[in-house]
């Protein structure tokens, strides 16, 4: 069954700054129907691709990545900011707009056995995902697959994530 | 069918600070059938308890949350740290060991008539959820109940949420 997404997705203004129009998936959530929609398809889209474990960005990657690894019975790994994980992690820092970044992951949770489906909720530059790439690779990883609910491909993230297959569920463009 | 959650809860000794044993539901994750068997429980408690609506805390509370809203087709209402959601909020100000935070809602996603299901992962002190409770009051729902993966007794959490049915799945006592 198909699902308009656009009708959950809320447009903010000027968020997080001037300029910025930010598309929210809290709308996604607040509606059982739009978010089991994105479950399905992503059940859909992997159930049989071959990877065999799911890794999610902090932190609205965790709440389309949590009910798919339930789903597939896969375990879930976290990517989190620096300091929040608590045992030995692998640590990788990246350059954002405005200063830099640091992306860290269990060592114990990777290892060269995973195809690894790495989740965010939306794709824009694409600058955490291949920081995520790296970090999950230095454990011995393949990431095999990358998906968003949504994206942004105006901001040119197909050039930086060249190689990795990307899927997202709704695609806005420059206004 | 029962699962020991004890054994892929990791332990990890002075984390944040020397002195507190962390207990760490990232090895839960790591476990697909041991995080079926959280979902698994927390459908059973909740699906016919009349909670209409669930609310997690970020982060860890919403890779619990996410698949239990799924499962019941229930809303999902985020509570986050300030300044993380982008639309107009409900905020609480509250005293944490070392210094104040805040926790904020969408005022959209709250209303009078939700019997809230309120989520996090472990249940410590509660003040957390306390806060919690009165943030979700200020938009004029109900909370219901209160869950979380693992809980921590000896820390008195009782006192704080008196009176709102509390649930665990696994409580550890003093060392």
């Amino acid at each position: 069954m198909e699902y308009n997404l656009d009708n959950a997705i809320r447009k903010i203004p000027d968020f997080p700054k001037k300029g910025i129009l930010f598309y929210d998936i809290t709308g996604i959530l607040m509606k059982p129907e739009a978010f089991n929609y994105c479950i399905d398809k992503m059940e859909e889209l992997y159930a049989s691709s071959g990877v065999n474990a799911i890794a999610v960005i902090e932190s609205r990657g965790f709440l389309f990545g949590a009910p798919l690894a339930i789903r597939l019975k896969m375990p879930l790994i976290l990517l989190r900011k620096k300091g929040k994980l608590p045992g030995e992690t692998y640590s990788v820092k990246f350059t954002l707009e405005y200063g830099e970044d640091v992306i860290e992951v269990h060592k114990e949770d990777v290892d060269s056995s995973q195809n690894i489906l790495l989740i965010d909720d939306l794709i824009a530059t694409g600058g955490t995902l291949k920081a995520a790439i790296e970090l999950l690779t230095k454990g011995g990883a393949r990431v095999a697959r990358v998906f968003g609910i949504v994206g942004l491909p105006f901001l040119n993230y197909a050039d930086i994530l060249k190689g990795y297959p990307v899927k997202t569920l709704i695609n806005y463009h420059a206004e």
